[in-house]
Parts: structure tokens; C-alpha cells; sequence
């Protein structure tokens, strides 16, 4: 079972630019990442932008769509900044016949401690067991998206009780 | 859904005794690990045995099928080291009604780079979905322990053919 | 031989803040790598500012200043942003009877590779050694400051020819 | 000023053989610190021998000896195990014209938490700045050999008190 990874950026991908005394998104971390975990499945990575989520707009979420709805694979993992995964998640309501996780981390995948690692891990697992559909999985947690706020202050995910 | 976590030692929890110069298996790293990860599901870690696996025994496979059934809980994982984690995986076979999922690693959790924690997050997005059974998911695939065989020189987990 | 530590900020002190998707300068890590080191001699560690280098003032140099004259120790470790770490060190030209060694990094201390910890040894090692005076001491060389610029393009310190 | 390194082993350069379920000294390790702390000074690096310093022989030593005499560097540092460091140091005795410091490591290199990157900081800095003569350079503190032991319980060095 082939695996597509779309790298579309946020705290995950973050670096360090001394130039600028500033952190950015930087290349996409996975493919390190998946080479120092000795997987042994394959996959395919590609980058579709470098962005803090913060920053996305309608037309990256557009080009996200676009590019998930024309992968002729069916197992499609997405990194994405964790600030906006929820509403990225709904913007791609609709795609039929795919399973697709998204997945991000609150720590630089960089640091000595982060949860980049566990995370992606955790949405890998995941992401060959599914059904059909979208899903945010983080942090030990699999989530429909419909109602999903992350919850800045508590650093974790919760769904919006109505 | 709570996790039940049993850990019974291999490279994973090896450290280092500088007082013996030499690698043992230490506490369980789980814990850290999925505190750094910053979990946000239910878990409980007992620490059965501190084991290289090659020197694991009949009984203490007894042991270990003995905490599994007697465990109250439904989805359980095992840390255990590579070597024969395949043969403790078949002395399980007959447990019913429980999701038993076993992992471990090549290289100690405390390493820079290290596959742990990739396995770890893993093996816990795929415990929390497989249907009740006995599995070893580790660098990325779910296995049937049943014809199972580590390649030790290729570092991973292979199916024998017949 | 006591060492006296004055933490003013900088890379080298960078954490990230996931509620502002941004890094900052935390407190200072100097007190953890030195434990992890297990370092065996005596040293104070004072936090004096957390500041980005860039953002330091007349002020905030005179302050600096000031807490190392009144320092009763003679051996002393300022760690700072190295964007103006060359303007502070000349800020301090005049002080008498004491070593004043700074260090900084280029990446901060917590990520799984960085000249933190490196920086922070070899300063220390210089410290112990060098006669009064006030020096940078930094990836591998001891400059005195008065010609001293950061080459940002480089990653490197050089001493600007006349 | 160029460096000269020689390694002969110890816990600093311990690897994990996934093969073996042995940690073995594995191939130095200071050149890739040395490239993570971007350092600006000339150094080449020599690999003498891959030994647990428990293990060394009257023949290694001379060994050595032989190289540390045949060098044409005068600053040159000597990555060791720590158990039988001070007796290397020892057998050294008597080599004139060069500053030879001795480092090593409590905690391999590869480990996320290490003294190993602090101690080869610490030592290039001792290196740099001590007069011709052998020295043990490790946890913060410059020791003359000749009285020098370690305490294994305590993992330090100590001075023998006569």
C-alpha cells in the first residue's frame, strides 16, 4: 500500500534562519523523518507549499483540493501547521474514495522533544486503517473534522460541543 | 479508549551504565515518550520485565500471556525487544477478544535518531483501530506474527515464504 | 574556581510558543546543559534579559555592564545573541581584574542539532584559562573584540581588516 | 592554530549493532560534532584504534605514544574511554613540546542527552590555551594525570589523595 505525503508546511517544518534571527518553514521534514524510522512501506513525497497556517488562504486550500483529488493514489497523509488543519479538513469535504489524515505538530520536528516524530507515526498507523474520508489524527487522536477547534491555550485538539 | 501498555524490556529501553560500560535495559521509555508527545488519550504502563529478548524464556512468555488475560482493559500494546518479539507474539495466539499489538526497535529510544518513537506513535494509531487479534507493527507495517521472521541483516521484519 | 554565568538572551535561549506559532527567547538553557554535562565545578547562573540580540539597547548594555562590575566573582560567562554580541563585549572595554568570556549559537540549544552545547564547553574551557580581559569565544576560536563583526552571510565571526 | 585529533575509542564513539544486541565503539564521532558546531579552526582527525578503554594494552599505548610522537601538530587531542584515560594520560609522560589533552564521555555521542559534545567543546578550549604538557580535560575541570582516578560511582575524576 503506496502512501502520497503532501508537505504544505507549519511548526513541523519550522528552522532556524540565524541570517534573519527568525524561524521559517523549512523543506518538508517527513522524508528524513521516515528514513530514520527505517519504513519499510512506500511512499511519496511532495511539497506543495512552505506556509505557517496562520497564513493559508482560500486559493492554498484550493490548490491543496486540487492536488489530493488528482493523486491517483488512494492513502494520502497531509503535514499542515496545526492552527488551521481543522478548516483545511473541511475544505476538502466532498473528496470521495480516498482516505486522507492530516497530521502536524506544536514543536519544530527539529527539536530534541517534539511530538513531530510520535505524530506522524500515530497518523501513518492510522491513515492504512481507515475508511474512506478525513480525518485530523494528533497527538493520540483520531478526529472527524466537522466540528474540530484546536484549543491554543490546552495545546491539543478538542471537538466544539454544540 | 484506554491503553494498557506492557513493557518487558528490549532495545528500545536500553541505556547506558557507564559504571559497567556497558548497555542494559532500563526503565521503560514509554512513559517519556508519550508524555513528550503530548498524548491526550488514557493509558497505564506496567513494567512486567527488563529483557533483552534473546534471553527470554518459557516462562517468562507465560508470564506475559498471564498479564494479558487477566487484563481488564481491551486494547493493549507491548514493548519487547525485536529478536523474538515474533515467537512471544505466537505464544498469545488463542487470547480472545483483546487487540494485542506489539512493537519495539532497532535503535534505543534514547538515541538522537533513534526508530522508537516513530514505532510507538505507530503502533498506537493501529492498535486503536484493528479489530481484536495479536499483531506486530513496527517500521510502518502491521504483521500476522504467524510466519513472521526478523531479518537481522536487513533490519527489518519479514513474512517467511513457504 | 567559581564561574559566574549572566544570561541575557539570544538564539542559544530560543524556545517556540505554539499559542503565538512563534519563537521567543525562553529562559536560559545554560543551567540545564551544564547538569547534563555533568559538570563538576562551581558556577551561578543569573538571568539578566531575554532579548534578541538585535533588539538590545544602550541600556541594556549598560546594565550588563554594571552586573559585571558588581560581580564578586572573576571569572565570568555572558550568554547572548551573537548579532551585536561584538557591540556588547566592546561595551565592556575598561573593566578591570576580570575574565569575561561571551557566548552565544547560531541554532538554539534545544534542537537536536546545534553549536549550543559545543559553544557553551569551549567558552567555558577558554574562560578558565584566559588572563583578564574581555574576549568572544565562540565555534572553535577566542577573538579579542575590538575589530570583531558577524559575518551573517558566513554563519561565522571574522575580524574586520583595517 | 591546526588540531590534530587522534581516536582510539570509548564510550564517546558507542553505537547500537541491532545485529549483534551489542553496543559496540563504532567510527569517531568527533568529526561530525565538529561540523555541527561549525567550527572555523583547521583540525584532521585520525582514528588509531576503536577500543573500550578497559580493554587497552601496554601495546596500544605505545601505539599511541608512537603517533602522538610522530606528529608534526603540536595541539592534539586524544578521544578515549574514560576508565583507563588517566593510565594513557600516564604513559604519555615524557613527550615534550606539545599540548596533548585527553577528553572522553560518560554517555555516547549518539545519545540525546550527552557529556560528550560539552567535553570535546571544553577540551578544544583547554587545547588551545594550555602550555606544552599532558592533560585529562572532562566534566568542566583541566587535571594533571599523575594522581588522577576515576571514581566510577560517582562518575567524576578525583585527584588521589597521598
Amino acid at each position: 500500500m503506496e502512501i502520497q505525503v503532501f508537505a504544505v508546511g507549519g511548526t513541523i517544518d519550522k528552522i532556524y534562519f540565524d541570517a534573519k534571527s527568525d524561524f521559517e518553514v523549512g523543506e518538508p521534514q517527513i522524508g528524513d523523518l521516515l528514513r530514520e524510522a527505517n519504513v519499510t512501506f512506500d511512499y511519496r513525497v511532495t511539497s506543495l507549499m512552505r506556509k505557517d497556517s496562520i497564513d493559508m488562504t482560500d486559493e492554498d486550500r484550493q490548490l491543496i483540493r486540487e492536488a489530493v483529488e488528482g493523486c491517483e493514489l488512494d492513502r494520502i497523509l497531509i503535514t499542515h501547521g496545526t492552527d488551521t488543519m481543522a478548516d483545511t479538513a473541511r475544505a476538502l469535504k466532498g473528496v470521495e474514495g480516498k482516505t486522507i489524515v492530516m497530521t502536524g505538530a506544536m514543536q519544530p520536528a527539529r527539536f530534541r522533544v517534539s511530538d513531530a516524530i510520535f505524530n506522524i507515526g500515530y497518523a501513518i498507523g492510522s491513515l492504512q486503517l481507515l475508511e474512506p474520508g478525513i480525518y485530523v489524527a494528533i497527538n493520540g487522536q483520531v478526529f472527524d473534522p466537522e466540528h474540530l477547534i484546536k484549543n491554543r491555550e490546552a495545546h491539543r485538539f478538542e471537538v466544539e460541543s454544540s
